[in-house]
């Protein structure tokens, strides 16, 4: 296993280890509600929110709590969104990361529940003294996760893809930052609240989570097209079959492979004022780049 | 109209423009999903919580910005649980308030967003420096709130809900304490947290709150069983229907009713420390318990 691996499995053992501490236990009349959050959020997952947040925190030197709750609350929010995500009269998935989807484990009404109830669990998370002793720096956390989750970020997203954009670079490109990029972007986001660097550092890192956004939804859309179901955990090729524009469709695989590769030098220039520092994140382009699920 | 009245219309207008401005505008290409959180958060409604929590601001003489922001904060939570329960896969409501539900003058999936949208406003309002100077006042308000919306309050009471309570009144106590009373109950601890009274006050109000929402349910539960369609603005005799058990279903609509009178002396009673102050809140009792909707 590369180094790379070991610390993003290491990350990601950390964050599901706290979730379960941090997710209410399955008891009294409506554990049927909180086996279903947990289905969703303690099962496999590359846990990729939680690993940026948390590199981002050791490059700044912060306390690991901190950190650690704010990774939990993105995964949280991450969560909600797959679950509300796969049901029938969103993208209607049987199946996610190989398993069945929340909907068809439990039913649709228990799907819509866990998924808000998550939604509350990352706020209660991050407003919980535990996560940071200034008041204020947990307000901030939490206004940014608002913001990058709710109607100008993810769920906008989610709307705009559900319409559907037609023959236009611009267009999918908003859809991608609001769906996937603002969430990821929180993830670097988060920690810098609490470590408040320069300036320049602040827009680097920035900078960087948006490209390699923007990566990643590239790859998704090559793996959508060209990816196989069993390896992928979920069906492929939904994006043309639905007749849905995205990247690979617009611009066809091989010039979207074209694009992909300049923009992971660029993505990878934003970490050099971090030297060896940003060495994980670094890698972490390679690792969204080889992905194959 | 009495004073009462008078007084609560206020309220609920002063909610509403504050609302109007506070949610997302209706423009670029999500511009559905702000539409349907408008539709759903703008439109009628008796904008109870936001009274009870500009009442208590008034009983301790908060500043009222913070009170009003806190107010929008609850009816956001209030309004994405409406969306959300009325889902065909929940409580399958085609009308409410006398208006289309959201999934009926949207469609499912823009109801879905709009709710998640609506919670994530939420926080975001409660978040923002404007909310109140002190950062930890503010990450207490949304722990408060994040916990009173989540597994282990209104969520948890829903799904409690969907499974069925059966022939036990401790169950269908838990149930509403969950479902309805913990949503009524944050809008008078949300307001105490700016006060920060003494414990003898602080457990006064909580007490009147606890009962209030129990009178609410009861009165609910009543007008489900004899109401009018026509006044209530949707469907009545539905847990009948659907083989629930309710307050009334449980003791019957006579015994309900005398444990009704005997609630509101109590509800009532717990506002005596606060003597003339609390003269509006009183009042609400009696509101509460002559609303034919």
């Amino acid at each position: 296993m590369s180094l790379f691996a070991q610390r993003a499995a290491e990350a990601a053992d950390l964050v599901t280890v706290a979730l379960d501490e941090l997710l209410p236990r399955a008891d009294g009349p409506e554990s049927r509600l909180t086996e279903a959050m947990r289905y969703a959020a303690l099962g496999p997952g590359k846990r990729l929110r939680p690993f940026f947040a948390l590199e981002t925190g050791r490059m700044f030197d912060l306390e690991d709590r901190p950190v650690l709750r704010a990774a939990c609350a993105l995964e949280c929010i991450h969560a909600y969104s797959l679950i509300h995500d796969d049901l029938p009269s969103m993208d209607d998935d049987d199946m996610r990361r190989g398993r069945l989807t929340v909907h068809k484990a439990y039913d649709e009404a228990t799907a819509i529940l866990a998924g808000d109830s998550l939604q509350a669990a990352a706020f209660e998370i991050l407003a919980h003294p535990d996560t940071h002793k200034d008041g204020g720096v947990r307000a901030e956390m939490i206004f940014k996760l608002a913001q990058a989750s709710g109607a100008r970020g993810m769920c906008g997203g989610q709307m705009i893809d559900l319409i559907g954009v037609h023959d236009d670079l611009g267009a999918v490109a908003r859809m991608q930052r609001l769906k996937t990029g603002a969430l990821i972007a929180a993830a670097f986001e988060l920690p810098l609240i609490i470590a408040r660097p320069k300036d320049g550092e602040r827009h680097a890192l920035l900078a960087f989570a948006q490209d390699l956004g923007l990566a990643y939804q590239i790859v998704d859309d090559l793996l959508d097209a060209e990816g196989d179901e069993a390896t992928l955990g979920k069906k492929a090729g939904k994006d043309a079959a639905r007749g849905k524009t995205n990247y690979v469709t617009l611009l066809g695989a091989e010039a979207a492979r074209t694009r992909l590769e300049l923009l992971v030098e660029q993505t990878k220039a934003h970490l050099e004022p971090f030297g060896a520092a940003a060495e994980f994140l670094r890698d972490s382009v390679d690792f969204v780049l080889e992905r194959r699920s």
